[in-house]
């Protein structure tokens, strides 16, 4: 890339440092950005200084909201039950669960799942405000969304028998084959799963 | 995407509209990006706001250069073979060039190829400007590196006519089996110009 002007190889340096993007898929979008007849360079780079600045986490689920907010769209819809919890690791999952258009209760974001092997422990996640927001509140479910792997039931786990002692029932999200999927590819553990939960 | 508040709503939506980016990649992207402890978000929003004030054509090759110099950092390289031109279609396709090390003659980017179907005709490229080159300067070889499809062999050959008056040898890159290609996979049309091209 020496042959690039500098300003150009900052740019491709800093895209290629964002996941999934190498240094070539990078230097494709700057030369698009730079092609565009529109000015969706300049547009990026606007939507991009206000990220941080306008984006704060909501006091109940942890999830994203606007800065001028309060509490969050969803913590405060009236339309929503209150009381059914939808327990998720991060905000995508919740993005996911919503444009399902399954669940009409309100979330917790963990912001991540306990990985002793990363450093993550308990105390790093908001499982201490679930409890609290559980004590509190009138809740009289808690769905545990966390995704299907040992980090993941881990921290299923964990939540599980912390809210052991608490009137609210804990439910996870049903393990099994895929829509669609063929028998002769899944895997041993899915497929254990699968036979354990028949119905 | 209805639940996420609206600047990042607009982020997702622009980041969306670069080439090989969804909707879902997009809001990955941005999520990263606030999970993020260093400042990538701020670092690409500045990168990216000088990209085009920052950014100009080289007057010599139509390279992109910085608006800071008069002329390209391999147009006014002494180093470089002053009187051999490779003739190519974009700005990456001289970076894999570069990259490769195997050419020390100087640039020319047509910015596209001859496409009547897309309405992209020879005059909306920089190939009179090429003409006048090959006219002005003491080229010796103008070689055509354009890409090996219909277009690019189209905007060849427009270009080989074009120079047929030249005192120039105008070459093309060989064409046949890539290296490592099994005989079985290569398509009818690689498979006659290998042939052809025997040696």
């Amino acid at each position: 890339m020496a042959v690039l002007p500098s300003h150009i190889q900052e740019l491709v340096k800093s895209m290629s440092s964002l996941p999934g993007i190498g240094q070539k898929s990078a230097s494709r979008l700057v030369f698009y950005l730079l092609r565009d007849g529109g000015d969706l360079a300049m547009k990026l780079s606007e939507d991009l200084a206000a990220l941080k600045t306008k984006t704060v986490s909501c006091p109940v689920c942890y999830g994203v909201m606007s800065a001028s907010r309060d509490i969050c769209d969803i913590c405060s819809s009236p339309h929503r039950d209150h009381q059914i919890i939808c327990v998720v690791e991060k905000q995508m999952d919740m993005i996911v669960m919503e444009s399902a258009g399954i669940f009409k209760g309100l979330y917790h974001i963990l912001n991540g799942a306990i990985s002793p092997m990363n450093g993550v422990n308990p105390e790093d996640l908001m499982i201490d405000e679930l409890e609290r927001r559980v004590k509190v509140g009138n809740i009289k479910e808690v769905i545990l969304a966390t995704s299907a792997g040992l980090e993941g039931d881990t921290t299923g786990l964990y939540i599980q028998n912390l809210l052991a002692g608490c009137q609210v029932r804990v439910t996870k999200l049903a393990r099994g084959l895929s829509v669609g999927a063929d028998l002769e590819y899944a895997d041993l553990r899915t497929l254990s799963q699968a036979f354990a939960g028949r119905s």
